[in-house]
């Protein structure tokens, strides 16, 4: 970890319970209500404020902004654009969750406009991030058996060029800042059968970089790690997609450092 | 069934998840989470794109596309409508559920509108069903105790007159083309009393036409006995609305063909 | 209690179960799946209808209305006021919930324009009802530990002022109309580590005020202890705030009188 043992996932995850960081959430409608919860099972206050009437005037005072653009429209758009040039400007670090950005050229236009404030962070799968390096990508999906290896040049490519942290999320996670690489082991294969699992993990990575905005890179692999070992906890006792988001929120608010270094390993590339 | 033995439900619910249909969902405000899991919990793969900018282009793209207008607004039945008329104009299946849609002049319009599209499918409980073709409903519902009975005459003549296939979901589901008609006996006495269960059916109903385009009438059969086998399923150990929903997504996760056949009856009208 | 002994929690819990009113729920993005369930759960009859094109409309023939501003936006404002416009016009009772109305210029209109309907109920948290009252609050909260301590003088004053019946609630809740004043003690540690638990309180008071419109405080005061009490059922398996959401639900189905009793203690002041 850069800044030595001060930004280890375990001392951010605590600082993080410890600081209640408020993160504002422009999500999707479908994401709403669970990311909400996990934000609070995990210690951090969400606050989903999205018109652009406010959205702006409220990024300023809240920690850190997550926006998604998962269910897209011109009106939360418009509050998307706000709360990011507001966070951008005074200083906050934001998080971006760029959902099937090329799927439409509605979309194409949104994610060009929003890239403009320049985010912290950038969180996708592994087929978001290669198309949003300029890459071309096959219809819906690259194959998810292995997303890392097909992502990473990308994600290293895109963090180098446009000066973000990437994280690609998947069986295994990456993260880089273009310079420095490490990937996260851990979680369940239950949790890409439980809608918004990524758009949630998107909220926390907001969390944890409002808990130490000067390492990002270290704050967004700390909320990755944690969502993996809470995932790998949750997975015990899951009898199905439904049994194990209940047990993930339980497990979630359970996590300690013990719970931590058990349920996900992280390796430096 | 027809397509004699090809189009049974257990091989269409086989082939669905084989295939994992991407189903746009335009549905309303409080069945946008639980409708996406049903639908990743059954095996398809659901999209929520409603915004008029970007729902006909998309919906050119998608296997199927349903439409519920429980949460209705201008800007949404901006969307609807052209995903619709996308849907229309491309060939591909479209499932309508109009939700309370004598409820308001509004609504009533709204209706009207979508109509003209021509939706292959229709699924409404009783009251809609039998509004939609023109009778005269008493305030807020029919006896929900035997919605099948009441409505089997306005469903057989809704789907005559305007050539779409009609369910009508309650204790029992009945499904007609308006010559053919069957009846679906399963279920729980929990689903009722768990929020957009009958708008998450809906969707399953696009997962399933997606996957059979050319047996409309058969894919709606599948979906219900579907959802109804994994009610059935559900409802052993559920304790209360809550711990019924879990089971749910548990469930249907977890059906097979055998599941199918003791979860749910199908008796032909 | 006043009106005697028909007015007391058990026998409105009991005659709303009987009558099942229709709640028209304006509420935010995050709650609104888990209000419509807690009020399946409760027994009575949600419809979220918000668009100002119908809102009004729709108040009209609902048994009372709730406004929650949690996920503001100006069309959403619109389809508020209309509906508040409406329930005030026929006399129907109506609840307001001013999520966070301090914390930016645009929400600080929309409380002020709302209030003017007068609403029947305000329910909120203690910073919002000292807020309210147009006291200073200090940041993002009073200490929560004794909300009702805290609150109690902006929470008479403001019923006083505005003719209305205040509940605060958090650890213990307080009702009052500026002259009587109840407390409420019972629920769980887990219900603040739930999102929406407080919006869906809100629509439950809905559901009450609808069974007695002639008696608010009382119906308020029902409520507040029926969730109270099931919020003190479901607190006994609960692992976490997964699973105590899920408990909430099945105890909240399946509360009777002696769990009133037993879950929820009220004591007048």
């Amino acid at each position: 970890m850069s800044n030595g043992d001060k930004t280890t996932p375990a001392i951010l995850h605590a600082r993080m319970r410890e600081t209640v960081p408020l993160v504002q959430c422009i999500t999707n409608h479908v994401a709403m209500n669970f990311a909400a919860n996990v934000l609070l099972a995990a210690g951090a206050s969400p606050a989903m404020v999205h018109a652009a009437e406010e959205s702006g005037e409220f990024a300023a005072t809240a920690g850190a902004l997550t926006v998604n653009i998962g269910t897209l429209s011109p009106e939360w758009l418009d509050g998307m654009k706000a709360a990011a040039q507001s966070a951008h400007q005074v200083g906050r670090p934001w998080v971006l969750d760029p959902v099937a950005h090329f799927a439409t050229g509605f979309r194409r236009q949104a994610i060009a406009d929003l890239l403009e404030w320049r985010p912290t962070v950038i969180r996708g799968n592994a087929t978001e991030i290669i198309a949003l390096d300029g890459r071309p990508v096959a219809g819906h999906g690259v194959d998810s058996r292995d997303p890392v290896e097909y992502a990473e040049e990308a994600a290293r490519h895109l963090a180098m060029t446009r000066n973000v942290i990437v994280a690609v999320t998947g069986v295994t996670d990456l993260v880089t800042d273009g310079h420095r690489a490490v990937r996260i082991f851990g979680g369940s294969p239950w949790m890409p059968q439980v809608t918004a699992t990524g758009c949630a993990l998107t909220c926390l990575v907001g969390a944890f970089t409002a808990t130490e905005p000067s390492a990002p890179f270290d704050a967004t692999v700390a909320a990755l790690a944690s969502f993996a070992a809470a995932g790998s906890a949750a997975n015990t006792d899951a009898r199905g997609p439904g049994s194990f988001a209940v047990n993930f929120l339980d497990t979630l608010h359970a996590l300690d450092a013990d719970g931590l270094e058990a349920g996900a390993r992280i390796e430096h590339l």
